[in-house]
């Protein structure tokens, strides 16, 4: 049937569009398949796991605003890599943010972009792995052994004699245990008493493995903004576009963050497409392949949403009686639907702080007092093709009236159209076009070509040895396959009339 | 620029045709040096090698018409696999005819399908690995010593004391010393003494290894044919077309074979598309992969044209004295003209024994006595979707007049449009259609159609694990990359009305 009515061309060009449409999500579902490999087996790691962990290195991979990240791997799957996050403040008043984060996580289903947790428990960590603690503890082996008891105290009174033996024989031979210590850490089982002085906290066990968070990835990148402003900049887009998935991922579960900062960002290597290397066929794996990476486009990697403690979450099943206590209350005093527009905001916030510009209401304080409008935001300097659109995105976020607020799905939008177009000549062709007929024409012929684009671009994949499909490609793909006229369309019309946002 | 005039449908049409055709272009070019990679760095051994090789294996992996083929390695460089190929023929008569058909085989330039020599000499092979001399020598101990001086003298009266105290012992232990010369052989080098009797052969070492000839294919199929005869006469087209492709790029070079029968043609694994498994990167790997097998698509292996030993070639420059002295004979009498359509003819023949029919002209001598048309050649059942083109082809190939016999080239066409189309239906709408212009059109659709499916093959394959690009791929992405309406119209009509074929 597919060769029938070939002497009809526009028959033919209607196929062979359905063709490139119907595969595009097709590679885009398999892209997600290969891009979270791994991530879909449910596993579950409870205490009775702990001993079975060992740490890759004795150095944190990654410190983020809540938590600290060792990498490690598992007695009964060694070849894979985990991440242990052992939680920053001390386990009282951990617990009960995590347990409140824990419940608003679990209530969401699987997303690339959300930390997953595959396990999480009360355990015993050896005091080497609690950097921060010995920073703040210097000189003061009192207040050390003090935490101990608060910790064993968490745990149910259960101490730990030898390492309380440990600790003092410490003191004698200080510098040679140490190294020794370190030896044990990189060959021996967490929990073991080898390791010295332990302590209790919140540890989680994720699959992926982070590297660094976007706070590092900012500070790192100061200089490489000044040298190439349209890569820097394009690799922040592209994280933000990864934020704006997960944060989207989030809506239909009323759920909102409320604390994003570029310290609870995340990011992980992510080189599944590599087609030559089946050790890299694991996303969290660490072992960054170098021509892997060359070859991985301009994403820097994957961000990941964490430290869910200050998370609100509306309740589907409101109890009946605090709904009649709230019909009368003004809607921006009722906890959820005051938070609902909240991660807009602070995303706006982000695209400042990712350009290496303050937050605009930490410097000038005043703002939040009076009905700023966008003109009364600090300018973002036009550094690369991607400022004015990012500067245009952040007034759009940063709207003090809610309602007025672009939505995140119109954000994440607004972003892949910075990404990947239509760009400026064709928003100019389409103004001055004669009507809508003609305007979605127009976009429906940019659609064609930027798909046969894509598909070119995956055949070539195919045959390139040593590179496969990048998370930039996936991402694309995902832009073109997903896309009709009519959504093109209404960000061309947002980004060319900002108040359209609002409809 | 590729996005100006995004609003003239034809214009974007024209550029994304324009774009499917040069993207399968470059995919077929970058398949052509990933099937033929190992192969194009020049590869060339001497007598001084010889010692360096090992047998992987004590038994032929293919026995040919003019040599029996060893699969080895060489200790330079032990994961490649060659193969061995020992000739046949005893050194004397070998000799003159080897010599001619290298020089024949050094004047063309590399090509997938014909069989390329890294490197030839005399050289001490072991009596063992020469199973058909052994048949023959049968109880017959002194004729194998008569055979071993022969082979000294060919060398120059060089002689091999110790190995020919090793066969006087074998005659007193030879069942034990049987295994161990086996054991031997897979550990040790070549020309070691270790190994019994030393015969002189001219030896031939090759990149790739065939598993068997196309006349072991043909016995072995003989029952599948039966039961699935739609994808047994598949494979034949697959085969015949390599060998087509082969013959063609002889052409330029004025070479014939002149001796084109089934045991000449060799089958050797192909599966360098497969990316999970660098192994099998190397094309000449016979360690063959089942999954990959599974996935190389329909053709059953790779066809290598072997024995030059009967081929022609006219010398471009002929002598100004021969030329006068053959000013004034008929053409049919001068040699080179005399085999310019004999590999056609031959092709013919191969066409009925592949679907296991008998030679016609073994079967009816007569035939060839008198002015046969192809009426007169026996009919060949209709089997498969494949018998009556098939059938066809073989008339055209077999057409009595040399002149009127259809060009390789064309035959090469006749067989892409068998294998991937356009088929019937298009042709009858295409002998209906009212005129040149509207034929043009629907063919432009039909390959359009076509172009786009296979670009989402590539596009598929890219994400699909343990398969890659298999030979078939690369066999189609050639007929599609590099077709025009107008080749297409004439295959059309050729098969359509026989008699253009010689236009």
């Amino acid at each position: 049937a597919l060769y029938k009515g070939m002497e009809n061309w526009e028959e033919v060009v209607g196929r062979i569009r359905g063709l490139h449409t119907d595969t595009l999500r097709k590679l885009a579902g398999k892209c997600e398949d290969r891009f979270m490999a791994g991530q879909k087996d449910h596993l579950r790691f409870g205490t009775d796991s702990w001993s079975h962990f060992r740490l890759t290195t004795g150095k944190p991979c990654c410190e983020a605003g809540d938590a600290v990240y060792y990498t490690a791997s598992y007695a009964k799957d060694p070849l894979v890599n985990y991440a242990i996050k052992i939680c920053r403040s001390k386990v009282k008043e951990t617990q009960q943010q995590f347990f409140h984060s824990l419940a608003v996580r679990q209530s969401l289903a699987l997303h690339f972009n959300i930390q997953q947790d595959c396990g999480h428990f009360l355990a015993d960590v050896p005091a080497r792995l609690l950097p921060w603690e010995e920073e703040e503890d210097d000189g003061d082996e009192g207040g050390e052994e003090e935490d101990k008891d608060e910790a064993g105290e968490a745990e149910g009174g259960k101490k730990k004699e030898p390492s309380k033996k440990e600790s003092t024989a410490k003191k004698v031979k200080k510098h040679k245990e140490g190294e020794e210590e370190e030896k044990a850490l990189a060959e021996g089982q967490m929990g073991s008493a080898a390791v010295g002085t332990l302590r209790s906290r919140v540890v989680v066990i994720t699959r992926e493995v982070p590297f660094q968070t976007v706070a590092d990835f900012v500070r790192e990148g100061a200089a490489r903004h000044g040298r190439n402003p349209d890569l820097y900049e394009r690799q922040v887009c592209l994280l933000l576009l990864q934020l704006c998935s997960g944060l989207e991922h989030m809506k239909p579960y009323h759920v909102t963050h409320c604390d994003l900062r570029l310290e609870n960002l995340l990011l992980v290597h992510c080189h599944p497409g590599n087609p030559w290397n089946l050790d890299v066929l694991e996303p969290n794996n660490n072992a960054a392949n170098a021509a892997a990476a060359a070859n991985s486009g301009t994403c820097p990697a994957r961000l990941i949403i964490s430290n869910f403690s200050q998370a609100k979450q509306k309740s589907p099943l409101v109890d009946p009686e605090v709904l009649r206590d709230q019909s009368r209350l003004a809607p921006e005093i009722v906890t959820a639907t005051q938070y609902r527009k909240c991660d807009e905001f602070q995303t706006g916030i982000l695209i400042y702080e990712m350009l290496h510009r303050p937050n605009p209401f930490e410097e000038m304080p005043e703002l939040k007092e009076r009905e700023y409008t966008c003109a009364d935001l600090p300018p973002l300097p036009a550094r690369s093709l991607y400022s004015q659109g990012l500067q245009q995105l952040a007034s759009l976020l940063l709207n003090a009236n809610p309602s007025e607020r672009i939505r995140i799905s119109d954000a994440r939008a607004c972003l892949q159209c910075l990404l990947w177009g239509p760009r400026e000549d064709l928003f100019q062709a389409l103004s001055s076009s004669p009507g809508p007929a003609h305007r979605d024409a127009t976009l429906q012929n940019w659609l064609d070509l930027k798909r046969t684009l894509m598909m070119i671009k995956f055949a070539e994949r195919s045959l390139d040895s040593g590179s496969g499909v990048s998370l930039e490609d996936w991402l694309c793909c995902q832009y073109l396959a997903f896309s009709t006229t009519e959504t093109l369309a209404r960000v061309v019309r947002i980004l060319q009339h900002p108040s359209v946002s609002q409809l």
